[in-house]
């Protein structure tokens, strides 16, 4: 399961993988920094089509992804995001749906 | 042509818009504010294919292109990026290829 260290992250991947509104709504239901299980993150998205963008977001480096067990943890790569792009995870938090 | 107003501008749009490598040289091209001759943006581009990246930009309030005669001009929507959403268009501009 690829994760691009932080100094891999590029900016342009990040804005594709924030540029969809399921994923932009995934990002905000994880900002917290709490790790959800995938199941919890968003409703009423098909999973076949949640597995599709968790694997946009997790190669862009905007979330990680942890097996355990039979299941599957999410975590948004606040810190990661925050120093590399400054104002970005902000920006998207900030914007009314 | 359809330009959104500086109000109807949606940030995941502009994101989709942004977070492709051409239309990132696109605005980074325009960065300078100056109007230009949407043949002056970039190079080895085929036109087709900047055609439809003109209409990405603009639709996602990007952009403006302004007909003159046969020849079309393009502008970033600085002002109204900034204004819509502070530092957005920065963090693209300090980004290296």
């Amino acid at each position: 399961m690829l994760h691009p260290s932080r100094d891999q992250i590029q900016l342009v991947e990040v804005l594709a993988a924030l540029g969809h509104p399921v994923r932009a709504q995934i990002v905000r239901a994880l900002a917290s920094g709490d790790e959800l299980f995938c199941g919890e993150v968003v409703a009423d998205v098909p999973k076949s089509t949640l597995t599709a963008h968790w694997r946009v977001l997790r190669e862009a480096g905007v979330i990680c992804q942890r097996p355990e067990g039979r299941k599957l943890f999410i975590r948004l790569r606040r810190d990661d995001l925050d120093t590399r792009f400054p104002g970005l995870i902000a920006l998207l938090l900030a914007e009314d749906f």
